[in-house]
């Protein structure tokens, strides 16, 4: 619809956050319009308002009398793997110690020879569906994280897939350092941050990068090399922080300025209060709390506590076969007791802030023009509805996909 | 395809529980067979087996290298409703109480009102893209309780809008004795008995009674006088048991040989024994679970004690927004702790064990050719997918719907 202008109308209730990242209870502030409609110029949004009150003498479009929100980001995603870990599955489910399948050949490490063997282009087949199945549960912009590489090049591939698949989908590369090597660990970090991350920043292969601040994975001061190199090539940064432990990633995030600092099952009030006092958004996975049965994040403290919370589906196949961002905002309302209103801001606006966006996530001037229509005349059929979609179409740039 | 013969050709696992109810660990003993072929005739399954031992000379339907397994069966929803209770999700979200909710209008009795204002058209019209989001999900064949009826007259209503939906869905209707009245309860239970039971048995609008046996609802006393009438007019017997407090229902379900008592999250070491010692299926319902925040029921002990599990979406507006029998299934990997093979079992033969039926659920001579193909070649990705369907076809009576 670039170049034309066109006026949305017929719209029971337009809902949306305000612009730009909603902190605390902010997050509960949505503006709804009913009998609403939004006019479109350029992929842009232009004006939003009661029917009532609409320019007149421009083309209309008529929505079909359903609820229309932003288009949800999805800020959070390992969407590009080979291989599968469906026996890990059965035998995890069946009470198989994870150490037992790490002996039988599982766990991260089958994903990463399977990834390790992959070329882009299978790769970009691979990955296509999933981001497919994510625009249809109502994700317009989707974060895709590197990590399951074996040595470098595997990580280009990765990332050289995501940019492929940038033709097709809104996707933001993120380059995570994921998994250390059995030996050798400094020289691995000394090259993640002189060879990697110059050669990815070079090749503007990625927008952020995450690290793993974990016990069983990079500690504090590992993370910390990583993420100030990051920094000095002007990449932004994330971390993996408090899945297992709080070890010290969330204040880490906190103190650099993290965009986000994503899982947080395990963060205690002082974690809450580091991430309430900063700009950094906490981001929550209720899919790994489903799929693993493990704790979910503090999701309902966080907001209390006046973060800025936001919910990706965390796509990966070991820990969150999630393959819709619409699932994880049902999820979390369920699992982490958020409200309707914030599980929406959550995976807008907030998602959004997370990957250091702010043209997208909310329903007004100046926005970009991804937005969704419900099958139904009420909003809240999207936090509700589990096991259908209750997304009948996605905008993207002002264009029905 | 009724009157010809067809052989399903390149599957890659053909995947089938045992013929009839399957209990404890024979909940786990699935049938898979690599590279199979399954030839039907007349809508019926006549031969299954590896390729290479197909019966020649039989026109070929080619699947496409995927796993087959039979159709789904919901053997619990409350599928048939008016009205939303979306007002009452938000609030119990944002912590209102439920007596507050039921003093605002909102509960159980709302969706009594709106239903009971309802006409039998209007109820089909509102339950078809529920039982086509069920069937899109796998499902094949699906119970439909009444209950929500206001008045007598309200409950034939939505047991004529099940046989209305008969023609385009396998559906088994079963006659819900649900909310006791505000006073003249023996009266009630009398009418029942002698009005309500004798009609729905003369038209034959209902293949079983169930009866909400719950502090709150009806007595175990109460619930015998219903269920022993429900049997004098050849009606099968169910009960919602042990919800909320486990208060004897179980134990009337297994005296009477009731088909199924369902729910059981309350259920302790006493009615486990009394469900393993019986023929009574006990089915479980995961998506009240998830939404409601509540204890899930013991599945697994209820396997490891020998009993006979079955699984359904207790799809219902209040206490399980849940469109997908998939999602059902996959919850009880999750929420409840069967493994992938008991929950395709709890699925399929229990779950039609749990509607009296033999003659579906299994994949073998003699059953009706219900069944899934998957978008994947392994069956497990079935119980493993969360938030996208992993099913590409469903097939009922051999008839690609």
């Amino acid at each position: 619809m670039t170049g034309t202008e066109t006026l949305f109308t017929n719209i029971s209730q337009l809902v949306t956050p305000g612009v730009g990242m909603q902190r605390g209870a902010a997050m509960r502030d949505l503006n709804v319009i009913s009998d609403a409609a939004m006019l479109v110029r350029d992929g842009v949004i232009r004006w939003v308002g009661p029917r009532a009150g609409a320019p007149g003498n421009v083309p209309e479009h008529d929505l079909g009398g359903v609820a229309v929100m932003p288009g949800l980001i999805d800020p959070h995603t390992h969407a590009v793997w080979a291989g599968d870990r469906l026996a890990d599955f059965e035998a995890r489910i069946s009470g198989v110690p994870y150490e037992e399948i790490l002996a039988r050949g599982g766990g991260i490490r089958s994903s990463m020879r399977a990834t390790g063997a992959a070329g882009v282009e299978e790769l970009v087949a691979l990955a296509r569906p999933r981001l497919e199945a994510l625009r249809t549960s109502g994700a317009t912009t989707v974060e895709v994280k590197s990590g399951y590489g074996l040595d470098f090049d595997a990580e280009l591939r990765m990332l050289r897939a995501v940019r492929a698949l940038q033709a097709e989908f809104q996707l933001v590369p993120t380059l995570l350092i994921h998994v250390p090597p059995t030996g050798g660990r400094a020289e691995y970090v000394q090259a993640v941050c002189y060879d990697l991350i110059p050669g990815v920043a070079r090749e503007h292969l990625a927008a952020a990068v995450d690290v793993f601040t974990e016990r069983e994975a990079f500690t504090v001061q590992e993370s910390r090399a990583i993420l100030q190199v990051a920094r000095t090539h002007g990449l932004q940064t994330k971390l993996h922080a408090d899945q297992f432990h709080a070890i010290g990633g969330t204040e880490l995030g906190c103190e650099l300025g993290a965009l986000s600092v994503d899982h947080l099952e395990a963060s205690d009030p002082s974690q809450i209060a580091a991430l309430a006092a900063s700009n950094t958004v906490a981001t929550i996975l209720p899919g790994v709390t489903l799929h693993l049965g493990l704790p979910a994040a503090p999701g309902r403290a966080l907001i209390d506590a006046g973060a800025a919370v936001a919910v990706g589906t965390d796509l990966n196949p070991g820990s969150s076969p999630v393959f819709s961002t619409q699932l994880a905002l049902a999820l979390a309302v369920r699992l982490c007791r958020l409200t309707p209103s914030e599980a929406l801001t959550a995976c807008t606006v907030n998602a959004a802030a997370a990957l250091g966006l702010s043209d997208r996530g909310a329903l007004a001037p100046g926005q970009r023009a991804d937005f969704l229509a419900l099958h139904s005349a009420d909003w809240r059929d999207l936090p509700y509805t589990l096991g259908a979609s209750p997304v009948r179409q996605v905008w993207v740039g002002g264009n029905h996909v």
